[in-house]
């Protein structure tokens, strides 16, 4: 069996932590990552502090094969991702001269210009990741991509970098809607779960329509163990005399 | 002056991870808890993965003056952060007795009961949080807060924690609307910033109406500061021959 590869993502930004900004990033880069076959083990939403981030993508890199975070990465003071990131490679930054060219093609006075290209900075041996909404481009060191936290542009810039990321083993999802409780349906789902260690059998109670329900995903790597978990879900929830819905396969 | 109370909120679940369910407790423990006078500085979104529960609450509890989580305790197979977090804490877990009477009000058929009862079970030495939704309630033991993960249900415990939870300075905010680029009022409002340390001053573009725009958001702990810098923020979009919209004071 293939290994799998693996990703952190890092939200950087005081406005995430101070509850003023509902991040949506992340649930985009698990999906698309994901189908891309890389997985996304964990994420971490740190402050616009220069140590914190030198701290956490150190730690991460080493951690993981792929960095992703988004944030910082404007012409104001409060963007120090660029700096910070090339503070934790140990690296110079230099003002990217195709990064450059972009930001000089809409025009500005001087001191907007300057401000500006503080966004053209990027460390010394950063590749360059596109940006198609025509702003200032990300870029990637190593295993750590920076991209934008807007999430119209995080989108937009991930979306170029599908064919240069390496991808293992797509984790496939299929889900069980059931009008049973969790506690009715736990023993025989650990039972299952037990036979099946590769994969991960999870269940997300809900409440509708006066009826407690329960969605019962099984993920993993292997189409046909994923099929076969199911139909012993399947047959758990008929024995309890509910008529489970099948959901289907999905990508999260 | 006092010094800040810190927070670190841990998000347990693998569906977060995915991308299949987005996240939406983290803002709102931010903005509650940040009304409290508690900062969270941190958040980790993270697997069931019982090794990786163990390391991430033995890091955080040290780190900053409170642990929330989030997730996993249900009764399934996969919810392992009470027996997690005890084994972090090396406690024994035991069956809560005030738990297991609420378990106990709804009848259940035995094996279902059995099931039920697994989210009776506490580190040794916890205190409960209740739950007001009339479910099994939270607990905290030292520092590490843990409520569930179904946000009507964290909602509901967390309210009941506000008398109990120490709050050091609340940080205020106040947001500026203007039609200016980042990039043009950058200058001024580092300068802003220079002059006024202890403030967070962000700045956050946006696109509307065919016009760019930015929010211009300064946070801080003394009311008369953020006036101070806000005004000097009014006077510096107005330079700009900008009118500023005055948002005035939010909690985030």
């Amino acid at each position: 069996m293939t290994e799998a590869v693996t990703a952190c993502v890092l939200i950087i930004g005081n406005e995430i932590l101070s509850g003023r900004t509902q991040d949506i990033n992340l649930a985009h880069l698990a999906k698309s990552l994901g189908q891309w076959g890389i997985q996304v083990r964990e994420a971490r939403v740190i402050a616009d502090v220069e140590a914190t981030i030198i701290d956490v993508v150190n730690d991460a890199r080493c951690r993981f094969d792929y960095v992703f975070t988004t944030g910082g990465i404007g012409p104001t003071h409060d963007d120090i991702t660029a700096l910070s990131i090339a503070k934790a490679f140990n690296l110079p930054l230099f003002q990217h001269p195709d990064i450059e060219v972009r930001i000089r093609k809409r025009p500005a006075p001087d001191n907007v210009m300057k401000n500006r290209l503080l966004m053209a900075r990027v460390p010394q041996g950063a590749v360059l990741i596109d940006n198609p909404t025509g702003g200032p481009q990300g870029f990637a060191i190593e295993n750590v991509y920076v991209m934008a936290g807007i999430p119209s542009v995080m989108q937009a810039m991930l979306s170029t970098l599908q064919a240069t990321l390496r991808g293992g083993p797509i984790v496939h999802s299929r889900s069980i809607k059931a009008y049973v409780t969790e506690s009715q349906i736990a023993g025989e789902l650990g039972h299952i779960q037990n036979q099946q260690p590769s994969l991960d059998i999870g269940s997300y109670p809900f409440y509708r329509a006066d009826r407690y329900g329960t969605i019962l995903v099984v993920r993993g790597t292997d189409r046909e163990q994923i099929e076969s978990a199911s139909t012993a879900i399947i047959r758990a929830v008929e024995s309890l005399g509910e008529s489970p819905e099948d959901l289907g396969f999905a990508n999260a």
